[in-house]
């Protein structure tokens, strides 16, 4: 099996002024055609390091990617250093000086002195042309490994390895039998990442295959089911028998495939029974709002949103009787409910929901703590209402809770 | 010097499914304390790799911080691999456990038998407690080198990182003696990158010191001003000239410094006059409100937002004309006045803002071209309206749309 390693270059990744998404689409972009990536490294602009490193990742792997240090400045040095590594000279490539000297005259500039040394590429390798700037990539080979070494700026980079990079390696497995991996993901909201993996049991076990992987991002699990086969047909197979079987064991838990969020999968279902909702918001401070109306057509039914942040604009905009507020407090399930209530008598809607909580990280107490929110959600079929422990902060006590009032709308628009 | 490394754990980050923005993180934060990170490692969930890249990585470094692999689940393995490397067992610690069962028990459920395993930590090594979740740090020393393993949830290993970490590894840096690299940041909004590195001219130099870097998000320029010396006092006292100088060059483009965002700007100058605030939006869908809202004690000077999607929400809750919409359109600088006025009239705030606009990808026209926005800031100053057109997508436009509301409103505060 042909096994990948990736290799970031430059002090700005170093030094964490930069953020590597380079490193993550590779990987990406490698697992698909069914080449894990087995080993990544960071290290900073420094002929040393890269050649150092480019031997352990050779070790590790057949393939080696480094993105990074292929600019024309003085610290741009993983040329010198892959041609030290491969015990070889820097060569000018007239051709592919001419090939620079274009990309400049294209923009009509004239090609800064600096930029001639993108055209000394180390001797027997090969230039990969970069159709979006005036660095180009290069291919080399040595004792039977692949050292491709591509452009740091993301759009020329991708470009570069998906021309000129991505179809040489497709061959390269396809020689060796590699093939079909095949990935889908499931969406999952309303319970922790252990009492997952405790109904997956054995599902979850290392080295299984299909493997079972699960993230967690702001209470959503994401399960990834990574099938590998010979033939891509029966890896696609295999994912999808394992696809009905998690299914099944986690029921309604399980909201959406791929990317969808839960304001997607909620609002696609609003649109299907052309039902409205409107919703009004306190301690989340319209972050409720804001998730439903990041989809796309969600005007066809979202139609109102109040941020009533003081008791006034609660009781004002939406009817919610002071002496409630008074009796129970504005963080009380009594005052969601009549949020909920008053926000779909006055909006008109089909569905409401009212959310009050504490986000904190100041106004909590003994009886009422940080994090304690009340969320109601209304509809003809009456109106539900639950309390909540959110923890991890205001921001995500906030977009917790936004994120779970749309999942109890989603529980909710499947049994209506 | 000491030297940092730092090993990023888990298969998500290795096969691309996950962005790994906890490395970047921890070396922006040990570069303020003056210990430069000279290499990182990414690997997958597995205990030989775990304890090689160990090993390469204390090679490195004196300090070593690994982040991930800690979780309760089967593929969690570092501290399996930190024993392995350590030469060590993993001892139950009872008191651990017990502080691992109240975080539970605080959250009203029952610990779940698997997470059981999060109390094994190795002999001799000593437990960092988890605020916010489960999974406890771990602090371990071997033949003069540090190593700390850390959560993969960003908020739990910042937590830990901030609370137990740093101070120790600041308390060494001193005792070594190792000072002198000081990072000032300054946020700007209301110009482009190139427009701010124009103004700036020959201070943006390469191998200038101090260092003058710039980053980009979403509309908010920072500079990073990255001063060297010997002694730290005078790094500080070149790093506060420099800061000086930009902000005399860019006057009312920096907002402020650090950290800071928009909101909290705009928010402290508002608690400052005892001034308050409301919103009316369409396009921006809640976002606006949310911004504000972020920020803790925003409730002193926000009181009511109203998210009005439909004309008919508009006219009704902002007695914004329905013949206005009708002849002007709801995407008009007209509608967005009437927004703010009618915002501030029923809100009974000292501010309001007003923005419409069209978020895509449909909906627009050649005369109302999708990212076409109004803002309207309202105020006893008078209302002010402005026309922009963003790109770059919905979600970008709607963000720099709310963005650009509040530096709007920020600039009239310091005028009012």
């Amino acid at each position: 099996m042909i096994k990948a390693s990736i290799i970031s270059i430059g002090n700005e990744i170093l030094s964490g002024q930069t953020v590597d998404t380079n490193a993550s689409y590779l990987s990406t972009k490698l697992f698909l055609i069914g080449v894990p990536v087995v080993s990544s490294y960071t290290i900073g602009d420094d002929i040393d390091s890269i050649v150092r490193v480019l031997s352990l990742a050779s070790g590790d792997a057949d393939v080696v990617l480094t993105t990074g240090g292929l600019g024309p400045t003085d610290d741009d040095l993983t040329r010198q250093g892959l041609a030290k590594f491969l015990n070889t000279e820097l060569r000018l490539q007239s051709e592919l000086l001419q090939r620079i000297e274009d990309f400049f005259t294209r923009r009509n500039v004239q090609m800064p002195e600096r930029n001639k040394v993108q055209a000394y590429i180390p001797s027997g390798a090969k230039a990969l042309a970069n159709k979006l700037g005036s660095a180009p990539g290069i291919w080399a080979e040595r004792k039977g490994k692949v050292l491709v070494a591509l452009p740091g700026v993301p759009s020329e980079m991708k470009q570069i390895f998906e021309e000129s990079v991505l179809p040489e390696l497709k061959r390269l497995t396809k020689a060796s039998g590699q093939v079909g991996t095949v990935i889908r993901k499931l969406k999952c909201f309303g319970a922790g990442e252990s009492a997952i993996a405790e109904l997956l049991g054995s599902l979850c076990q290392r080295g299984r295959n299909p493997l079972i992987n699960c993230t967690v991002e702001h209470g959503v699990i994401t399960l990834h089911i990574v099938a590998t086969a010979e033939e891509n047909d029966s890896a696609q197979k295999m994912a999808e028998k394992d696809e009905g079987l998690l299914c099944n064991i986690l029921g309604k838990l399980v909201y959406g495939t791929d990317e969808q969020t839960l304001a997607e999968v909620v609002g696609q279902k609003l649109a299907q029974q052309k039902k409205t909702i409107a919703v009004a918001e306190s301690c989340t401070g319209g972050a409720l709002a804001k998730l439903i109306t990041d989809v796309p057509g969600s005007s066809k039914y979202f139609t109102h949103g109040w941020v009533t942040y003081s008791n006034d604009a609660k009781t004002v905009e939406l009817g919610v009787g002071a002496d409630l507020i008074a009796r129970y407090g504005a963080v009380s399930g009594q005052v969601a409910e009549a949020m909920a209530q008053g926000c779909r008598n006055r909006a008109e809607t089909d569905y409401a929901i009212g959310i009050t909580g504490i986000a904190g990280p100041t106004g909590g107490s003994q009886q009422k703590p940080v994090g304690l929110v009340y969320i109601s959600v209304d509809s003809d079929g009456g109106c539900e209402t639950q309390q909540f422990i959110f923890s991890h902060g205001r921001a995500s006590i906030r977009l917790r809770a936004a994120q779970t009032a749309l999942n109890m709308l989603r529980l909710r628009l499947w049994i209506d």
